[in-house]
């Protein structure tokens, strides 16, 4: 019932494709996982060899674990690709809950056909990623679909991470009167992601801002450890509804200030032709905080001296609202609500 | 550029489909995950409504991390469906490495135009794994994927589990003289699955074995705590290639007894008319174990005292051998070389 294939020679990764048995479990599977997974993410958990990998914790901290499907369209754009964007994308939501990120997993669905060097390439990037970040994938796992029963290769990676004394962060924990502030530019992922998929071309190339933000957050919990309220990552949905999450998640409102956003003049422009709306635009190396008053200038400092913070800014405040709306304080003195983004605006953007 | 859709009514589960807003982190997003995820899953971890879930571990415990992609077709088979498969699947992998499986993540990739009260029913089922096993789905994500981008719904789960004290269990602690222990009969999932997609009838239904194995796996190290040296199950691949994983991870050799393995005969009477080799056929409720000579009568009868080990027997032992063969004593008085599967037998099955 097989096309016999011939697994005991090396994986021709230059010319080689995924077939329906490298996701089967057998010989090929085990090839596969050796001469692409495990070279690229090389460390003692994975040479475990086993169904898990067994982890050594620090004592008596809290964990904090998160997980994310990438399923990003095309799988590589300016500045990134599937690979990196998984690895950051989930360290990013370890560390918006207050943690240091430890581990990683990391789990593939690949389509029959997909060319082996490309999966080495977005592999490759993981591994990278990983490797900078400090953050090791532990364990993994691969399965094959059949071609037209997906899309190149969808990643699945979950995150565990421990939570520093002293330190609460967590969505509901935003107050009237809190400051809010911006990491950088808001748009950059979902305008160079868009801008790939729909083959345009911008006067200046925009880059996808993924990045892993650990040591950002480690930096501003380290500055003022009980000061930093609220973290979140602005990916899906963009800066305006990650806003009107924290909102309703703490049972307040906020107040924007319009000309304090910072967007790129490229993305802007970007936005213009393609009519987008950057406050609804993917992110991937960027984070809101919510802080208490007295932290705010401690914080911003820190961000500040960080290479993912240079850019940022005080945005604006928590409100007391019993609609817990979103509103901006426009550019030319007026004020209008921020609402959720309603349905999609960038499919398959992360 | 979107559809509007009215994401503020209520879904409607009978007979709504998945659309891409339901992946874009928006209002829909936010609305499906509260009416169809978080309904179901309802704990408090889920309920912190944030990036990932903070949790409590025991301490001075060592840890695991495992993690599966389910991309079985179809995705309703006899015994099972692809929601109870991506928790019991996990749930195996963290007790495969002797730990106590304490939680678990989720991550949907869903194809536009799956019915909601299709996934209703796998979340639910998902649900009713994770509640009788008591390991809780604290933190998932979902994602959307274009008509013919996917194929209705994969699931990935990782799972977070803490090994007791004395216990020390892995691929590579195989030694000559050990005693080769099979939980229960060979196939029935694969076999399931494979009637089901080819829309075959056998006289009795054959149903999958699909069942977490987490307290079995307790019972054993409960009854020889250093007596269980390799734990595994014989999924994809199926019993064979388990075997030769484990015989290639811990150095050493095997000799199967053929007479031992039990099949049941409507399994055995499918794999024949499928041109099939039970050997090579996936199990999602069965567990190999390797013990110490000394330690394998105590830990048969904990196994057999146990629903999900009522016919576990023994089935070899571990041999020296520098090639590392699986080998095999016939019905019929021979010997034959047991190898990994090639490439593959049965694709998409767990």
């Amino acid at each position: 019932m097989t096309t016999r294939k011939d697994y005991t020679r090396p994986l021709d990764i230059k010319h080689g494709r995924v077939d329906m048995g490298h996701g089967a479990g057998g010989r090929a599977a085990a090839q596969l996982i050796e001469e692409v997974f495990v070279k690229a993410f090389d460390n003692p958990y994975l040479r475990q060899g086993n169904d898990g990998a067994a982890l050594a914790i620090p004592a008596g901290h809290r964990l904090v674990m998160a997980t994310d499907a990438h399923v990003v369209s095309p799988l590589f754009f300016p500045g990134g690709d599937v690979g990196c964007l998984s690895v950051h994308g989930t360290i990013n939501d370890v560390a918006m809950c207050g943690a240091r990120p430890l581990y990683l997993t990391a789990s593939f669905i690949l389509e029959e056909g997909f060319p082996l060097a490309e999966l080495k390439r977005i592999v490759d990037s993981m591994a990278a990623a990983a490797r900078e970040a400090g953050v090791p994938v532990v364990t993994g796992d691969t399965k094959v679909v059949e071609k037209g029963k997906g899309d190149g290769v969808f990643i699945s990676t979950t995150g565990l991470g421990v939570v520093p004394q002293g330190v609460d962060v967590g969505g509901a924990n935003a107050r009237p009167g809190d400051v809010i502030l911006l990491s950088g530019t808001i748009g950059d992922h979902g305008v160079a992601v868009l801008s790939k998929r729909e083959s345009l071309e911008f006067e200046t190339t925009i880059a996808s801002d993924t990045a892993a933000l650990h040591t950002l957050v480690a930096a501003m919990l380290e500055a003022a450890p009980g000061g930093v309220r609220v973290l979140r990552d602005p990916t899906r949905g963009g800066l305006a509804t990650t806003l009107n999450e924290i909102a309703r998640q703490s049972g307040v409102g906020m107040l924007l200030d319009e000309a304090a956003i910072p967007v790129l003049p490229q993305v802007d422009a970007a936005c213009e032709l393609l009519g987008l709306d950057p406050l609804y635009v993917a992110n991937e190396g960027k984070l809101v905080a919510v802080c208490a008053p007295e932290a705010t200038e401690v914080v911003l400092a820190a961000m500040r001296a960080h290479p993912r913070g240079a850019a940022a800014v005080r945005i604006g405040s928590v409100t007391e609202d019993p609609h817990h709306f979103v509103q901006m304080a426009t550019r030319f003195g007026g004020r209008r609500v921020v609402d959720w983004l309603s349905g999609e605006q960038l499919p398959r953007i992360c």
